[in-house]
């Protein structure tokens, strides 16, 4: 894998200035009309051996060409409110949109790779890491971004004449650190370590380039020279789509969906109603300021019909909770922000710290529900969804996360009640409009998109609760209970 | 993930009845046009519970369609040949080849699930073996073929009724054994470990469909509807291209390549060649039988310049060893068999069995050099064999294959002097052709190739031997010595 990187390349000075104009014209251009470009981003990620230049090419490429369109960010170990949420969020939050271009430093493989060199983790725990990576990378891909992965090697030799080079200036003798030389001793490992990573994440849609960063002259010459072929390929193609569609979902031939087999019409007095829900807001409440909180936090999702009652359930839920502790966020149409954004972007930016609540009015399943309904996500775009959620909601699972998922169902003549009542009631008007009408009639596409829903995302760690909402009094505390059950269940294990 | 399932789906039989004649002739049909076409596959996954109706699906689907366009391989454990290889050799084997269906009961899920469910791997190895899963999985769909994962299931109840139904009839008593209720016993450990594997494994472009086994009329009849909609599906779409091209690799700029870096010309008398040529021989027959190489085998790989004489030097080899020991293996253009499946698989039927030597006479190699200079392979193509192929040899490897890999160099004018050579001599006029001139004239293209090959597929496990070749007495002493080196390297690990 480094061989090739171990020749000795180099480019003398004079060439080196030649070519330089030329580049540096094209590249502007070329990133001037990524800005114009509305599906395209470029990331380029910077790692390597210590010494070989990672810095140099990050400022030359700041540069080089207009620094307002380029995010650079610099990735070291977690801290701080990185690590608080799980491992993947201070990459999504630092993802470039759409016509930019993103540098990131030392990026999702540096710590993974240090941390097996130290020791720190084994090779399993390694793996797991590498297989998040690549689900984060196809994603991007399939998103419309292309990766630029560039690894500057020296060989061990060359690392220590760079190391004392850098130590007999006195203008860099500050850039060599105990840290630096303790990393050499260890060459061997993290070569090795390295070498492993590249070649399980070399994939044909995302290479890894090795750069010999022996040379100044070479190395920045070389990442000037990819960048700008990164860049004109993004003009070339439109977005790669990874996801090729597979045979399609069929509804069950017996029409037998999930939401047949509840019983919508439950009883549940007011009386009864007022006892409990004094009960579960305040079993809530203490579970909110239990100590254990403080290595978790809640994400509680509620979808359901139009007119389900989703709103009166979450005002039972908020009220059981002190609001420094919670925020509800509501999901409408994406800003013009997030739809620069890869999908689950606006989702990953809204996950509540360790000891926080989060409670999402729909979420991340609009994009199999009204987004496949609606033909506005292609077919490939939504069955890859599935997974991608399953990802995301595992990665929260992991990280101490619990997450809820509340299904309100009602059925349609319930839900017309409903609706003829809001349009009879002033202050309740705005909450009925064309669209719910509209929605109405594609009843049966949204029961069958939500039995392939719970299908395909009810899992073990983050299971969908049912909710029989004709009754809206016991919908309220069935999600009362589940929610605090979940949460005791999790503070238990 | 199997809540869908557990709804009690049925279908009573003469609505069965009734659908069938329409389903089985529009399944001959579409398995008629699908054997017309020259870039489809379809391989159907048969896995799920016990007692679900796997087996009867199975026989079903040959029932309805015709058999002989059908391939069905049943996998339990590895045993016999197939421990032999690698754990995927034997699914390479059974690959149907474009035009036809493959049924693969258990498939490559069955073994690995069992395994952890017995504890007789760990998560670990689990994880492992899913990721080799998911790059098979992609090369398929990539290579054109439509994946239809079909999961059948019961819950535990009714598993247990079933396998009382199945002992209690004197006709299908034998199918019940005590691995079935041994089976039983671990229920829920199967149905946690499976549901772990299909939320990793179902993705955008190869989802699981999890079908209700209860009801035998629903479950035929859904697994039909299925395979009939892949089927379709391989007429609407030309095959899919899972992966996106990236920028594009350039040449180092300042022209330095590996081979730039070999001093071709190296000394070796008639004199000292004949005692070397004595001497490593014999030690290479020694080591072939070595004791420790039943837990072997080797994997040499031949690849250089036209006329840089690597049918010398396979001779060299194989003069050293027994003939039922080694196996030599010419690549040349694909027959037609080989064209009708993946790229790989012509070398995986290639592989040696425990002790045994393959000598390869160029190699999968030809995707990224000849097939990529030519454009017998798009861009996007031979950019994701890089990957496939450090995969195939890291498999090779993990199993105990010794992987040499040679790369013989000659320069321009020492190949001009043996092609004049050649033709002036009568018994080696064969061995040149005009297409031995024109390559010639594409010496700077392979260069680059051949670069690249060894910046991205040199490896620790399997690395390439360059080989100085301009002196043949050097070079097949080089080759000789580098063969058994590393023979004795992996004996002594």
């Amino acid at each position: 894998m480094f061989e090739t990187a171990e020749l000795g390349h180099t480019i003398d000075k004079a060439s080196y200035k030649a070519a330089l104009p030329a580049l540096r014209e094209a590249l502007l251009e070329a990133q001037f009309e990524l800005h114009e470009h509305p599906n395209r981003a470029v990331i380029v990620l910077v790692n390597g051996v210590d010494g070989a230049g990672k810095g140099e090419t990050v400022n030359l490429i700041n540069e080089w060409m207009d620094p307002r369109l380029i995010d650079t960010h610099a990735f070291d170990f977690s801290y701080g409110l990185e690590a608080e949420h799980p491992p993947m969020w201070r990459f999504w939050r630092a993802l470039p949109a759409k016509g930019r271009i993103g540098v990131l430093f030392g990026s999702w493989y540096s710590g993974p790779i240090l941390d097996r060199v130290a020791g720190k983790v084994d090779d399993a725990t390694l793996g797991a890491t590498i297989d998040d990576i690549l689900r984060l990378e196809s994603m991007l891909v399939d998103e419309g971004v292309l990766l630029v992965k560039l690894w500057f090697h020296l060989s061990k030799k060359q690392q220590k004449t760079r190391l004392k080079e850098l130590e007999s200036d006195p203008r860099t003798r500050w850039r060599v650190g105990e840290q630096d030389w303790a990393h050499f001793k260890q060459y061997d490992a993290f070569r090795a370590v390295s070498e492993a990573v590249l070649l399980r994440t070399s994939t044909g849609y995302a290479p890894w380039l090795v750069i010999d960063g022996s040379d100044p002259q070479y190395r920045s010459l070389t990442a000037g020279n990819v960048v700008l072929e990164a860049l004109k390929r993004c003009q070339q193609d439109s977005p790669p789509r990874l996801t090729a569609a597979p045979a399609p979902l069929l509804p069950p031939i017996d029409s037998l969906r999930v939401l047949d087999r509840l019983v919508l019409d439950q009883a549940m007095s007011k009386a009864d109603y007022a006892d409990a829900l004094e009960q579960w807001q305040g079993r809530l409440n203490q579970l909110s300021r239990h100590a254990g909180m403080k290595h978790h936090a809640v994400v509680a999702v509620f979808e359901g019909n139009d007119a389900a009652g989703k709103g009166g359930a979450i005002r039972r839920v908020t009220q059981a909770l002190d609001a420094r502790v919670y925020h509800v966020v509501p999901i409408a149409a994406p800003t013009e922000e997030e739809r620069a954004q890869p999908y689950m972007w606006r989702f990953w930016r809204q996950l509540p710290r360790r000891g926080k609540f989060a409670i999402f009015d729909r979420s991340w399943y609009g994009r199999v529900l009204v987004e496949r309904i609606e033909g506005f996500a292609a077919e490939s775009d939504w069955m890859r969804a599935y997974g991608e959620i399953n990802d995301f909601e595992r990665q929260m699972d992991e990280h101490g996360v619990i997450v809820v998922k509340f299904w309100l169902a009602i059925d349609a003549d319930e839900q017309l009640r409903r609706f003829q009542q809001r349009e009879a009631t002033g202050f309740k008007r705005f909450k009925i409009t064309e669209e719910d009408w509209r929605n109405r009639g594609k009843w049966d596409a949204y029961s069958e998109a939500v039995h392939d829903m719970v299908e395909r995302t009810s899992t073990h760690h983050a299971p969908w609760v049912m909710v029989e909402a004709n009754n809206k009094y016991y919908a309220r505390i069935k999600i009362l209970r589940s929610l605090c059950e979940a949460i005791e269940a999790r503070l238990s294990r």
